[in-house]
């Protein structure tokens, strides 16, 4: 059988390739593009350039024996342009990095790129520039570029350090079903109840649908639930320097998941999980009012406090019918 | 002795650690700093945006056996600003990933950041925001972020495709020290007179005082000499379906690297070697004189020719003295 590897081409065939296999998928103003040193871009009129870098490493973000070189393209994709959605900004461009095993089979690079294309694609995103070089370890780093219009001095952008006390706290969509996909992987239970669950592991999807229209519409506040709902929360907490108080009813899961896992198991895998990649984010009633006339999805699961002066450190109310957890650590994915 | 690793910290203690050591070094307009899901700035009025990636890998670009963890994060942001001075714009913003071993000395990593921190402050530019995430293969890829001034419709930027028949090929400096420091360090030869060569192979500097000045001057194409002057050139010459002539007794030298190896090694140094960082560029004689009034440093080395139309293929003509070498391939560093 014919297993060519990426050392059976040069480093200017392989960049070539991907040259070939990604075309641009909108209409922006390009004025250098992929090939050469640096790529050149004309941002929009009146606009604020929004960017952010984020990696994938084998073994660490995915697992090459039990996810396809294909989704860990489509998801690295997806989660640099995630954090440029909860900025409350479109994402337009990207640059990738590729540090990849001179015995990678050819195959396998193939199917690396086809996700990356297919993602920016879906997104409508293009990808502008990148840097091709031989590691021990296959990873792929994405910086991705957005544009947020400024309209009249008012910024329309969402940070993690703009709760205000009394906000609601909201979710975009159901979690926790990337955590269960991800077990049902390493288990290998693969059936028809569980395939949805597995997709949203191995084929999320960056909110860029809703991300820009909640921050114009008035939401100060977002993070995407990357890390864990947990682990997130507790980012804005420190970051706005308050406490949150959540409902652990009112998280909105998977039926799958609970299908297959049962309620308890689903809960924890929403509240650890992470790689949800929807967004949490914090707006009081009115801008709720807005965001409900325009039909965005939310689920309300609990309100941002005010923080105890004396001691400082913020903190989660976990709350379950009678009993409250006190959360004060992170919980979610820890990298060191 | 305590030699603590990073894992003895979390993420979180470790990103803290990187935006206390890493502040701001000029003053721009920056909405969204460090610390959240994606950085926000204004792009300066009427501007262009340039961007590229690059990556450090160990045991690729740095052997760590033989040189500290602060002269790779030195290289590696000089490497991609350098990607930046070549187009003709001056470098602003950099995210950076980085991607550690658990087992990283914490002392390394501090060394890490600090010759980032240097870099930065040496080359006046603002880290906005990272990553940073476990592996099995320490590695940084550095995102950089700069702008051009756009005049009257006028946008002057240099590009690999804008070489012109007719044109001079020039060096803005001597090339081949650091291929001479590298091959010193691997032979643990350090004096008074190596020394030079092997800070040209671990500080090297991005050519930032130079790329937008000749490029508002009037040159209109340029590449830095990262991976070894022939194989730039000829890329130079695939993109501007062009040739090239160069005279090997012109090319620039370190006086230092002719004294320890000879002058016929320093020349191989010179055309094979990479990572110099000089920028090669190619202009007409009214610019040269412009450049010569401007007291750019530059070094004529040959010039442009038409490419034989039949051949397609284009190729460099390396002469020295009667004797003609004809170099159709790349010969500088490949990574597969």
């Amino acid at each position: 059988m014919n297993q060519k590897t990426i050392s059976d081409y040069s480093e200017f065939q392989l960049i070539d390739k991907i040259i070939k296999k990604i075309p641009d998928f909108i209409q922006t103003d390009i004025i250098v593009n992929k090939g050469d040193d640096a790529a050149i871009f004309k941002p929009q009129a009146n606009s604020l350039v929004v960017t952010s870098i984020d990696s994938f490493v084998e073994n660490v973000h995915w697992n090459p024996s039990k996810q396809s070189y294909y989704h860990a393209g489509w998801k690295i994709i997806n989660a640099a342009v995630s954090d440029i959605a909860a900025m409350g900004a479109h994402a337009t461009y990207l640059t990738i990095a590729c540090n990849l095993k001179k015995k990678l089979y050819y195959k396998d690079f193939v199917q690396l790129i086809n996700g990356i294309r297919d993602a920016c694609k879906e997104l409508k995103i293009n990808l502008i520039g990148g840097n091709l070089t031989s590691s021990n370890v296959n990873a792929i780093t994405v910086s991705a570029l957005g544009e947020i219009q400024k309209n009249n001095r008012n910024i329309k952008i969402m940070q993690r350090n703009n709760a205000s006390i009394g906000d609601k706290i909201l979710l975009s969509g159901p979690i926790g079903g990337a955590a269960a996909g991800r077990k049902l992987l390493k288990k290998e239970k693969i059936n028809k109840t569980n395939n949805k669950m597995i997709k949203i592991f191995n084929q999320p999807k960056a909110r860029t649908d809703i991300g820009e229209i909640i921050a114009q519409e008035g939401v100060k506040c977002a993070i995407d639930v990357s890390d864990g709902l947990l682990q997130d929360l507790l980012h804005i907490c420190h970051a706005s320097k308050v406490n949150a108080e959540i409902q652990l009813q009112e998280i909105p899961l998977y039926t799958e998941a609970i299908k297959t896992f049962g309620l308890t198991q689903a809960q924890k895998m929403a509240l650890h999980g992470g790689e949800d990649y929807e967004l949490l984010f914090t707006a009081n009633n009115r801008t709720i009012d807005r965001l409900k006339r325009k039909y965005i999805p939310l689920h309300v699961i609990g309100s941002i406090k005010e923080i105890n002066k004396k001691k400082q450190r913020s903190n989660i109310s976990l709350i379950e019918k009678d009993k409250i957890t006190l959360i004060t650590k992170n919980h979610g994915w820890e990298h060191f």
